[in-house]
């Protein structure tokens, strides 16, 4: 009987331009170490997993050109879920397919509930399971840039590429005219405004770009913004005004700004008018100001745009893939990986570490208070080189006849 | 005295991520050209030439390499305007202007309006400024393609590959869950459905992308749409709908598709409530469906993502700019410049040709009834076939600190 154990990766919540090349690291990881016989792939995370719905990885990256075409594939190759693991018999079926495909290693690539998924079945494990030889480790994956334990999450360079990248280009598009406007981009992140503030990287870095930058952590006065605009169109040379917003806003209260704005107005639907934070702000210009007003949402554009990947994000995305598959045959389990910054300047250096997952699921890391500029309208210098080597490098993309070559199952 | 005489170049209308290529086109054609002494740059079209705000090119560019950052570069970095020409006091200050910076050469890149300002001026110095020397050449741009006397618009290929790119990583992210869910996404064009169009190559190149395609071209019937969304929701094996949408659909009466719906609600601050098309789509599917929904307005990314621009697009259109050089030196006056296609296949083959500009103005070019499939909602191969070539190739953008390096004067 061989003593070799198979292993099984799954991927789980929301999509980003990194996931896959996490996926590609464990892959690759997995392939390396000889007491890793098979590797599975689980089809839709978790509930997949208890539907046995398996895809042989093995095989498929024998090809080894396919490493490469899944780590520029936007969005979960395997699929994901929002299943919440819960119910005792929910774990007693997990250990049950566990000890049936000899699972060794079970790899899970997510954020929040995903963790503390892993952090429960290592729970679980530990108390009731204690004959069972089976590692559990995650890998974080999210744009958001959220989560304590790590430096910074695989994903976020690369919606914060995109976000500084459209947010250049918008700026020149604004520009053209010489007729005051204002323009609103709204970007993601209800609870932390790390997306948010990389719209400042555009002015940084090309010149033009955000003018105005509302946080999540900062409380929002509907007053002042428009004093704040004001302000900013008074400025004879430069008639267009860029604010950057989170859509995550909150007044004074802890009340969204969109959401404290409504009115009980309906559509032909009897839907409530429920605009998103850039378009009640769009509303709040026309009708205080009166200037030509425009918003825009960056939407899933931010999360899925690998064709402006950044090569920083997509490179560590990988390797902290590799760490995990190692990490888990050097016998860890109940861990999930994490980035630590050794060095910011003039050398960006990174080390990979990992740390008890039932610490770090589910804990918000904000944009810390001295990264945020005096008048609390923009991020400072602190803030910018943080993010700033997060974004570095372009992917050597493939194209065939004008659109990237993506991977699929 | 010299016999030589010189030449200004202006921009007009909305940006494109191709309109600087066609400007450096120009400046490189007439930097070749020995009859041609200064080379300035009027400064918001128009407007900055009645002012007489000019920037003297030829300095600039004698650093070539500024040639190649300007190319890459969206939005029109000489900026634009939205000035009609109407009244005689302005046709007399244009020629004021004319002759005393001695002006033989007159280039305006632009569409529609800026064709129509640029017949207008022709036939103001054909019937009473006989005597001044300077030919009047227009050179197109437009992100829409509805242009009738050219195969195509310099800018649309790279719009049109931001859009299909754009639609096959949007797919990639909306394929990951299980769950039954619609995605709308809402694209310019609102008299003619090329843009909407592009969508289709999403799905023809990667195998994943729009659904079910609605052109303006086509009379919409909001039944009919919740009939065809139910029909693509009930395949099992795909949960996942994504719908590419003309901003610009009707109904059978002629009337915009949203405005139709619209109930006159009012905000908070009292405004009917103005729902987009892709909002008013998101709206009807939660109502009469009842399953998931987004909608994403591609706005000002689809004609401003210059570091995915076609590599084809941006060289027709600095091709285009150098033969409008070209074809004023040879004496030509009141011409557009147009695009004629040799060849398709196996090989995409364009030449340079120049029509009456009094004739290309203000025609819209709608999609053919050929090119649209039978049932309506898509196009068929005749249209990606046209298409296909259009968005070939992708350009060299230079980064520095994970930017694209943009040019601005």
């Amino acid at each position: 009987m061989s003593l070799k154990k198979n292993a099984v990766i799954g991927q789980s919540g929301g999509p980003t331009s990194a996931i896959n090349a996490t996926l590609a690291g464990v892959i690759e990881g997995c392939m390396d170490i000889t007491s890793i016989d098979a590797v599975y792939g689980m089809k839709n995370g978790v509930e997949g997993f208890l539907r046995e719905d398996f895809i042989d990885l093995k095989e498929i990256f024998s090809d080894k050109s396919n490493f490469e075409k899944l780590s520029l594939t936007p969005a979960a190759a395997l699929g994901s879920c929002r299943l919440k693991i819960k119910e005792e018999a929910q774990f007693e079926k997990i250990f049950e397919v566990i000890e049936k495909h000899n699972i060794g290693y079970f790899f899970y690539i997510g954020v929040n509930d995903s963790m503390d998924a892993v952090a429960k079945l290592e729970k679980y494990r530990a108390e009731k399971k204690a004959d069972v030889d089976v590692k559990f480790i995650g890998v974080p994956k999210t744009i958001d840039n959220d989560l304590c334990v790590t430096d910074h999450t695989p994903g976020f360079g690369s919606a914060a590429k995109y976000i500084a990248c459209t947010v250049a280009e918008v700026a020149r598009d604004c520009a053209v005219y010489t007729q005051k406007a204002v323009t609103i981009i709204e970007i993601m992140g209800r609870d932390a405004g790390w997306l948010t503030a990389s719209a400042a990287l555009a002015k940084e870095l090309t010149g033009m770009g955000a003018d105005l930058i509302y946080l999540p952590e900062v409380p929002f006065d509907s007053e002042e913004f428009i004093k704040d605009v004001n302000n900013k169109l008074s400025d004879a040379k430069k008639p267009y005004v860029i604010v950057a917003v989170s859509e995550g806003i909150k007044n004074k209260d802890g009340e969204y700004a969109a959401k404290a704005a409504m009115s009980g107005a309906v559509d032909t639907f009897g839907h409530a008018y429920l605009s998103g934070t850039g378009k009640y702000l769009e509303n709040l210009v026309r009708e205080k100001i009166g200037c030509k007003c425009r918003s825009i949402e960056l939407n899933l554009m931010q999360r899925c745009s690998a064709h402006i990947a950044s090569k920083t994000d997509i490179d560590e995305s990988i390797t902290i893939g590799r760490a995990a598959a190692k990490a888990a045959a050097e016998g860890k389990s109940g861990r999930m990986m994490a980035f630590l910054r050794d060095e910011n300047s003039p050398e960006y250096k990174i080390s990979i570490t990992d740390v008890d997952i039932s610490k770090a699921a589910n804990l918000v890391k904000s944009i810390p208070a001295d990264f945020i500029s005096k008048d609390g309208k923009n991020v400072n210098e602190k803030c910018l080189n943080y993010m700033k080597p997060l974004i570095k490098g372009e992917c050597a993309v493939k194209y065939k006849d004008g659109l990237p070559l993506f991977f699929s199952f």
